[in-house]
């Protein structure tokens, strides 16, 4: 290890405390991209962002979108060598059920785990600003040990992820050349537990579609109609049940259509993870897997695709009772697709199952949110290859090259639109409550992350 | 006819403008008894009744109980003949989803209908402020004509009827000597048509239940553990969606057990009716009965029971889109109950029902709201045939006796804990979107439901 990257990394541990601060700084603005009451919010994200940057050196700017800004880096230091983009979003999901939080989720704590070490609490501070300030203050480290990063780097942070990056496809085709560099890094994932380091090369696509059903032109009285009415809370729980056989497999026509079976290789390197099934499921308070059955929990969320109810609404919802048949009622639907399925098949298809199965009195109203494809990337590329071991020298582990249930549409969008491959390293953790009341990220992972990536842009310019 | 019937006659006629200001100071006042927020309004609602009912000479006060105050009044005439106990309830039916309001509920309005006449707009018009006031108005003309009604009255206004009557039994019992009087009025119910009045002699049960499925220990990413994580939504869809067959009957076992046909005396009655089925449903936008395949319309409101899912509460329900598997999803569901039904066995059968299918790992939380069987009057009794005689006068029309398919628990009670029969007798129509945006009321309606009510204490005492 060269003594540059030994200052790099002194220079680190004796700058935690401040950069934890600067992390608190960020977690405290409520950027939630779906909620247009937060757009003022977002936007108060990036310009903290490009301000940060700009100190560090970079030439640092907001664009302007019609949705939130995003930010873009390029490093001024005219070194040699590979030319990498970092990839992160500083938007976060929404808050609710905000009852239970236990502290308020844009007011971040460290607290002190019980398991030992601590954790950063509070909204985005695992998904994903804490991930995103691991690469930042890793440049602000190098800056300061060797006036910038050893390689050419420039930044991209989204503030639409968690809202289906609307803006997103326009901006990279608008920005193709200033984009389009020798890789990606994506800083959205996992480790595979928290001491062992994991690259990810394969992620599942997303569809996200609403369907509104309409039968009576009216809310009615239970009684004066009941009996006689076509209930559409009763449909749409219908056709959602029947989308699902008694085995966990989703029943609508070509769902599982070009779907293949994972290479044996894959499954023995899976197998090799000693991936503890009934400890996932405990975490979260369950004993028994709901999806296809004959598939190991991991096939399940790696390899398998699914559809899942996000929300349903209709009817009375408020205390007390109300005796009524709504008029309409709704469900938000999300599929998770691998590899060979097309998203806008899927939607297609869904759609059709819906409409065969309403009466001819009855309507359905869609509503499209995301779409992206299923990725996965080559495991034996040159920049996999010494990311790799930079990560297992940081942690003392080798590092596992994993699945992930979970879909960042931007790698697809990088390959497709700019013809860049992505290597998708993180440092959350399973058990970091995102989208959830009282997401944490574990200062180990902020801590070692933001030495992994002072590592990582080390053996890029070696 | 008697000169002073015919007196009071003129005096409502005369009146009718008066009569409908001091309705709508009733209709400003949102007294919704389900809605904690809405205690007030219920308290001033029933103030507002005892300073009228004392005004027309009535001994009147507003009793409190742990809910909302319960009006009674007796008439201090020294009057001999029958004495009659009059119902009704001040309280409201929620107003949302508010945006449908093509007026604020509270804002009350008369308007020229389309098809001629005028509507009384505002939530409680019709759902029971404006039936009320049909019978104080009556009361009201007696006063001036004659001192005080024909025969000897007694008042009950509730202020629970729409929150399931808590209170009730337990005043009830209370004042048992009080109440306990000949035979009740109760105005809550319809007309046949416009111009047809009605006496409602069968009504349905109701049991209302809330269940709350809970299946992991907290919201989750549908990304990291779609697939594999027991989603409640798709439980709860499945479990409603089983529990009715295609041919729309309910699968709960036991569900039909001592249900009646009806008997054939009555079918020919209603077969007399020529309801118009296809108008029915028109009228609510529908085309196709959605009720138990075999059965008429008006068995299917009248005289079979049923389930409705009246809410479903789960996951993300706001605007955009959020990819989370819920912790939890609840629904709240009401039964219409038939004569031979008993609401104890048909709220322990659901229970089962949903009790034994769900997962090992999950569980479900059930709360109880009201619960009162169906009941049915005699049809030879000597109330019922003054009565009818009576609106047979006011309206130039026999009397239709019918069911209904709605639930008007105080009747039960009445029988059950006063040993007292009902006569129901209302002014309100189908039309008249009760729990419903828009509710109404025809100036008709009121008008003549004044006179009905005048003609009816004369009748009785007689």
């Amino acid at each position: 290890m060269s003594d540059e990257l030994n200052a790099v990394l002194a220079e680190i541990d004796a700058g935690l405390e401040a950069s934890l601060e600067r992390l608190f700084i960020l977690l405290r603005m409520p950027s939630i991209s779906t909620d247009p009451a937060h757009k003022p919010d977002c936007q108060r994200a990036a310009d903290w962002l490009v301000g940060e940057l700009n100190g560090l050196g970079f030439r640092a700017s907001a664009h302007n979108t019609p949705g939130q800004p995003i930010v873009v880096a390029h490093s001024a230091s005219a070194v040699r060598g590979p030319h990498i983009l970092f990839y992160a979003h500083y938007d976060v999901q929404p808050v609710d059920p905000l009852a239970l939080w236990e502290t308020p989720p844009f007011e971040p704590k460290l607290v002190s785990a019980k398991s030992g070490g601590s954790w950063i609490l509070g909204r985005g501070a695992s998904d994903d600003k804490g991930q995103l300030m691991t690469f930042v203050e890793a440049c602000r480290a190098w800056r300061k040990v060797a006036g910038g990063p050893p390689i050419k780097v420039s930044i991209l942070f989204e503030g639409e992820e968690e809202s289906g990056s609307p803006s997103l496809e326009a901006f990279l085709r608008a920005h193709k050349k200033e984009l389009s560099v020798d890789i990606a890094l994506v800083c959205d994932t996992d480790m595979w537990d928290s001491s062992t380091p994991a690259i990810t090369t394969m992620l599942r696509g997303l569809v996200g579609e609403e369907v509104e059903i309409t039968c009576a032109n009216r809310d009615l009285h239970s009684g004066m109609f009941g009996g006689a009415a076509r209930n559409p809370l009763h449909l749409l729980a219908g056709i959602l049940a029947e989308m699902r056989d008694p085995d966990g497999r989703i029943t609508i026509p070509g769902f599982y259509d070009g779907v293949p079976e994972i290479p044996a290789a894959v499954k023995r390197q899976w197998d090799g993870l000693s991936f503890d099934e009934a400890k996932f499921l405990d975490d979260i308070g369950l004993r028994i897997p709901a999806g296809e059955k004959g598939r190991s929990v991991l096939e399940q969320i790696w390899s398998r695709p699914t559809c899942e109810v996000n929300g349903i609404t209709g009817g009375y919802s408020g205390a007390g009772f109300k005796t009524v048949i709504p008029g309409k009622a709704s469900a938000k639907i999300s599929f998770r697709l691998v590899a060979g399925q097309d998203p806008i098949r899927i939607r297609a298809a869904f759609r059709d199952f819906v409409s065969a199965r309403l009466p001819a009195d009855c309507s359905a109203r869609f509503t499209s949110y995301i779409e992206a494809p299923a990725t996965s990337q080559p495991l034996d590329g040159q920049w996999l290859t010494r990311a790799r071991l930079a990560l297992a020298e940081e942690w003392g582990q080798e590092t596992a090259t994993i699945g992930s249930g979970g879909s960042i549409p931007i790698v697809g969008d990088f390959k497709r639109l700019l013809d860049m491959d992505s290597l998708l390293i993180g440092f959350s953790q399973l058990d970091n409550r995102i989208h959830s009341p009282n997401e944490k990220y574990d200062l180990s992972s902020f801590h070692g992350g933001i030495r992994s990536w002072a590592r990582i842009l080390a053996a890029f310019a070696s």
